[in-house]
């Protein structure tokens, strides 16, 4: 293999790893077995398996979100929930996220790699699309970007990763914006 | 100790073990140990750290909370808030309910569990206020109690337990309250 595709198949077996069996239990011996590749090739790249972990989540976090700019508040929250669905259905969210989260209790590092990842991205695009809704008139000026992600991305967290109803009802999102909307504006 | 004592050590050194080291670490050598007892006094009451799990988290959901009445929907949203943003803070919820989840995903029984203590008594409270509020007329009949489980705690649970801001804004649960109202009856 070549160097990168070593560390390639190494970061896919962490993420692979972290969904079967949690950070607690993930040894550098499992990634580099489900890697195909030896443990010193693992620890030549990372001195341990929370700087591995932290190091993904950051390349993971820097992919950010354009703001939808659907021209409406309605339009872009049912935007915003379209692409928060699908990744709160993709494992990251739904098992390493939570993972993670548990961990960083124990592990202080690690909670701040957790809010960059889940949170930074999609607090720059809510915080944009609460600007455009200020400028069309849609939200009271100095309504808060904070507000709206607890509003806007709570709900469907609470339904998809608490719940665990990975199937919503018919019409669930549609409902949700409006309902959102309205929570917003209130 | 007394039997009903021991057993009642060792539930509350399993509550310590899993906001400790949680789920995946814990084991049944350190319960015995936190709790003062021997290894054989865990294994004569439960056959394994899963049962041991399943057991308190079934005797923690059984301690159902009454039904606010308030008298109008923005005060019972307002009182489910508070007991939420109490027992939200609560190392059970914070921690070990997140950890539990994490789990679930490899172990089918804890779902079942899991959803019973923090869904099913929860459920039944804010189907109350629901029925309350339709009775009053300010919730369209047919309103759906889960719907309102979502935005009522959605919203806070995004907060305190995956934001992790512990210390919330001033006025935080009041503003919330209006929101929430405001997208059930969107």
């Amino acid at each position: 293999m070549l160097r990168e595709d070593v560390t390639e198949a190494i970061r896919a077996a962490v993420f692979e790893e972290l969904a079967a069996v949690g950070f607690a239990r993930m040894s550098i011996e499992g990634i580099a077995r489900r890697a195909g590749v030896g443990k010193t090739a693992v620890y030549r790249r990372w001195k341990s398996k929370l700087s591995l972990v932290l190091d993904l989540l950051t390349a993971f976090a820097v992919e950010g979100l354009p703001a939808p700019a659907t021209g409406s508040l309605y339009g872009d929250v049912r935007a915003l929930l379209e692409v928060a669905a699908h990744a709160l259905r993709h494992p990251v969210a739904s098992q390493v996220i939570p993972d993670l989260l548990v961990e960083a209790a124990r592990h202080p590092e690690i909670t701040e790699a957790v809010r960059a990842t889940l949170l930074d991205s999609q607090r720059g695009v809510v915080a944009q699309v609460v600007r455009d809704a200020v400028e069309r008139g849609e939200l009271a000026r100095g309504a808060d970007a904070d507000r709206a992600l607890d509003l806007v991305v709570g709900p469907l967290y609470w339904r998809l990763v608490v719940v665990r109803d990975a199937r919503l009802p018919e019409g669930y999102l549609d409902d949700l914006a409006h309902a959102s909307v309205a929570a917003l504006r209130a």
